[in-house]
């Protein structure tokens, strides 16, 4: 299979009868119906080397992470997915089955989030790097960062510095439940219509606890005092992290990669859905530690 | 100015009221106003080393470029172009200017065409490359390649092989009015109304004449027959294409990168909008050299 191969593939894997789809692969374009709403979009990359090792994710987890890492985006703001466009760089001489894992991860997200694949890219390149477009569209508003209120409660959707274990793992040579979830993050798109419905503001945690909530807060024009003692964890993380060499709360603050959702609310959430860590204020941004001392360290970590 | 800075710098260039952006860059997400009709949407990359060299392009070109490429398949498809998304990867250390230019370039493109630019992405990566998305409406249905009939007039919206001469001159050190047409191609989104009006299949001229012909014609199930003696090109192009040691029919028929449009009507067309150059057939897809031989050579390239 060569790359007109791997374009044909993911037409005869990805075509459907999804009713959001007019024309899908195969046209110089793809043909959405009229969406219902205003349409969100956003952009992410995955580049090898820079996000990811080939030793610790196979190209079916590049396809299948790239995308989870995009619509990440679009449960942040509120919106539901509506179609998904991929652009890979190949490197020369991709063996055939990095390419059908390619088109192995593209469909089991497809899957696993109900979304259509509608546009594919390949350009040869000196890496592996996958550019993943996402549209979705909210009814009503989007649930943008700058809307939370003193006052507001601080809520996060599931454990965090768990992704961070798991690529600490990954970095030791080691393969456990940690370093899946950092292969194969879930974009929260299942809270989207919570975060629609109830946000005053919400960004991913893509960076990090930390300075996710000081970009919240930042775009807010407020401030905010979240607890680490409230924030969940898996369990067995702490000493998961303590045994690699790394202080739990530190890889909780400014792990990142966890892809779950940061949002405020003035109202209370159900606490199957999501976790309240702390509440905004006008003061500063302040993460107490479960001593009681303030957080000085390092607030999140970027790959750029 | 760092990668923060250029998207700083994006976000102050890119700023605008533009009624169709209600978010613009700076949030998990953009948000654009609800579309009127279907949306057509698609991806496109331009790599260094692939598909350009940084000795012909400036940062500045990269970015124009790679939004005049993707921009041509909304016009293939009779779309207008509503939003614009940019991921790139740069390599460590581009300098300053060369960062400038990108900006410059998206800036310079965003009032070119008429279009925001509403999301970007800046990844570190082994070499610089951009990843344009497109996001276009069509209020009726989308013009595709495949409705081609036999009778239908077969045009192009303008000279060909005119890039391809372009970049030989570049190949060979020189700098010319044809370098400059390879350098800064021109999306021809002001033909999206005729086509969506008027053409039965569209296709943009991004590998060839010879290929895209080819690939119209077989998505449609029709052959075609088309005479070079028709086909226009620029003044000087063919004395230019032999002083450079090539045949003046070959980047013609195979070379690729103009961006103008194929497409095929069965009623007649402005002639100062296209070229009539042949018609649709029952038969085989057949390319006539101003000698009246068949053209049997190459009929496109492929960067890849």
């Amino acid at each position: 299979m060569n790359e007109d191969g791997l374009i044909e593939a993911l037409r005869a894997r990805l075509a459907g009868d999804d009713p959001r789809v007019v024309v899908g692969i195969g046209d110089d374009a793809a043909v959405l119906a009229t969406l219902a709403g205003q349409a969100v979009v956003s952009v992410d990359a995955q580049v090898e080397g820079v996000h990811f090792d080939r030793r610790w994710l196979e190209t079916a987890d590049v396809a299948h992470r790239g995308i989870s890492a995009a619509l990440s985006d679009l449960a942040a703001m509120g919106a539901e997915a509506t179609a998904v466009l991929v652009s890979w760089e190949l490197p020369a001489g991709e063996p055939e089955a990095g390419l059908r894992g390619l088109v192995d991860g593209l469909a089991e997200a497809s899957r696993d989030y109900r979304v259509p694949i509608v546009g594919g890219n390949v350009a040869r390149g000196p890496a592996l790097s996958q550019h993943t477009t996402v549209i979705g569209e909210v009814r009503r508003a989007a649930t943008l960062r700058s809307g939370a209120k003193p006052g507001d409660g601080v809520f996060v959707s599931g454990p965090l510095g768990t992704a961070a274990v798991g690529l600490r793992a990954l970095m030791a040579g080691e393969n456990d439940a940690f370093a899946q979830r950092w292969r194969r993050p879930t974009a929260r798109l299942d809270l989207a219509r919570l975060i629609a419905a109830q946000a005053s503001a919400c960004v991913d945690i893509s960076d990090g606890l930390g300075s996710e909530l000081t970009h919240l807060a930042r775009a807010s024009g407020v401030g905010a005092r979240v607890e680490l003692a409230r924030v969940p964890t898996a369990p067995g993380q702490a000493e998961r992290a303590r045994a690699l060499g790394h202080d739990p709360e530190a890889l909780v603050v400014a792990g990142g990669e966890d892809y779950e959702l940061l949002f405020t609310s003035i109202a209370p959430v159900d606490p199957r859905l999501a976790t309240r860590v702390g509440e905004i204020t006008d003061g500063d941004v302040e993460i107490v530690r479960a001593d009681g001392a303030r957080w000085s360290g390092e607030r999140g970590f970027r790959h750029r």
